[in-house]
């Protein structure tokens, strides 16, 4: 990787946040610096950053940046900020609840030290998102780690969007399981949805795999269930944005159907994600919100327009796998299968931070 | 329609085919002329004209402009040319058998005559493509008929590529049962999948329905099995290029997905197609000989690259259902339910044309 996905630089009054812009890969790898509270929103809005888990290190990012021009007031007026700050980053996108999650442990930081300026808690909220994001790098390669045993040797597997490192902080989930099924030897073809409408898996995901030396062979989202039927695909596996109690999965459009089309061949479906896209507060996936966005996104999705001026849309970016088609999650501490509440409970617990 | 999907203008012997240029729609409406064999073959070739039973009529019409320049040769040179324009015709695309039969059509159109001279067999060939193409309008409307009664009141119908005017001589096959419909009072709605990786729904399938009046929703290939699991797909309704003698049917990829989910939904998943797309010389599906097209049609589909240089793709153009997946054919004979090799028999026929 020729740059992070996601880096501060400097210190917490004056640093920014520099993203790899992902919007412009692959054919251009550019840096875009966030130096305002709008940057961010706007490049979690628009996908420069995206990906469940880097959504939620950018936004512990972004509280210190929108909290900058507040640092030298009293607390009690910086901590009105810091509730406007994370409610203006907690909308910028509904569904991946990493998001969500990230916001908290920056409130919570500043909460526990009600003794410390506001400076002082800036110094400490930088040290919260650097957290945040050391402890994604090391989630991803323990969801790596458990996830490679799964996968079969010299298998096909297919992937949909991008879990890969460019999703987080670290070498992905869904991808981190490829990358370590790859150093194990188990020899694997990755068959890369192209995830229409905004080509993550064309963009991104066959750039990383392909850096990384894997065999990587692209095919248009309505290619998967012929390539399962031609006996082409031996298991699926898929990121998620948000996981309800039950194991209920929110994942980037397309997800469902691919669950589906594995359970009718006879192929195991694989969700790899981190205890920190579970929300517990949730009883199962019908509860998740679901972002739809902009229909140009679908007609004019290559700088060209490619539908009839006035037509209608609808243009879902999640939909939700019940939790029956999932074969297992994997997660940073192992293997959830088959998948229930009480499974889940039991392996990731259900409090707070887990 | 301001312009037909294919016209003939002059005589035999100096006339030309002149094609709505499909590759430019929805944007542009373009007329291309095709003067020459070769023209003929590159507009199939590269889908400026697609469609089976459209691209059966512009072969029967490419068969008379491949033999204007023998036609005041005596009749075995003559004949000898004409197998070799059919064997190029029939070689431009592999899938559809409209194709073949069209050209086993004017073969045998000339075969029959063996007492003309070349001119005159000229001036047959081009009364049989008209022919053909008088017929296939007439399919068209016969189809429609018999497939309106299927839809129900207020569905919302899912529809896969274009399988409309555009593809046909007529108002399509599929598009030609929604019409009917809508001329019925059912009130459909109609989600179109925008058929990657060129797009024919998007470009061209909405274009014929808003110009319909018919409310049109465009959605991405990946969005259809959501739209079946929220509810708002009544029936899923495709067209074919080649169909098996059991009932087994190729058409555009990732109509293979859209049965195996209807079925999972529990909403039926209806074939419109003329007799002339049943091919009674291939017992079942898997003898369908399946089209691969370039890569670039998935890494450069929009005038610009959208994936890393040197990834490998996949990319069949088509997909075979398997009839047990299929509700019903809709055919200009009746509609056949269930679909298994007697019935299509019983109200088809299975001998040369039918």
């Amino acid at each position: 990787m020729p740059l992070p996905t996601l880096a501060w630089t400097g210190d917490a009054a004056t640093g920014h946040l520099v993203l790899l812009d992902q919007t412009r890969l692959p054919l251009e790898v550019h840096q875009h610096d966030c130096r305002r509270l709008e940057d961010v929103v706007e490049s979690i809005q628009s996908l420069r950053v995206r990906g469940a888990p880097a959504i939620g290190v950018a936004a512990a990012y972004g509280v210190v940046i929108g909290l900058q021009p507040f640092c030298e007031m009293p607390r009690e007026d910086f901590d009105r900020h810091l509730a406007e700050v994370t409610a203006t980053l907690a909308d910028s996108r509904p569904t991946a609840v990493n998001l969500a999650w990230a916001l908290a442990r920056s409130t919570r930081c500043a909460d526990d030290r009600q003794e410390l300026d506001s400076a002082s808690i800036l110094d400490r909220l930088l040290e919260e998102a650097a957290a945040i994001q050391d402890e994604d790098r090391n989630t991803c390669q323990a969801i790596g780690r458990h996830g490679a045993e799964l996968m079969p040797r010299g298998a096909g597997v297919l992937t949909h969007c991008n879990a890969g490192g460019l999703a987080t902080a670290g070498s992905g989930t869904a991808l981190a399981v490829l990358f370590a099924a790859a150093d194990l030897g188990r020899e694997i073809e990755v068959y890369v949805d192209e995830t229409r409408p905004l080509l993550q898996g064309a963009r991104l995901t066959t750039w990383e795999l392909t850096r990384h030396g894997i065999p990587t062979t692209l095919i248009c989202d309505s290619m998967a269930a012929w390539a399962m039927q031609q006996g082409r695909v031996q298991a699926v596996i898929t990121g998620a944005d948000r996981i309800a109690a039950n194991g209920d999965a929110a994942n980037k459009i397309g997800t469902y159907a691919l669950a589906v089309l594995a359970r009718e061949h006879s192929v195991p479906f694989y969700i790899a994600a981190p205890r920190s896209t579970f929300d517990f507060s949730l009883a199962c996936g019908n509860e998740i919100p679901i972002e739809e966005r902009d229909g140009e996104e679908i007609t004019r999705g290559f700088g060209r327009q490619t539908a009839p001026d006035g037509v209608g849309t609808w243009n879902p970016a999640f939909d939700v796998t019940p939790a029956e088609l999932i074969t297992a999650l994997v997660t940073e501490r192992g293997v959830i299968e088959p998948v229930s509440g009480q499974r889940i409970a039991e392996v990731l617990g259900t409090d707070g931070d887990g």
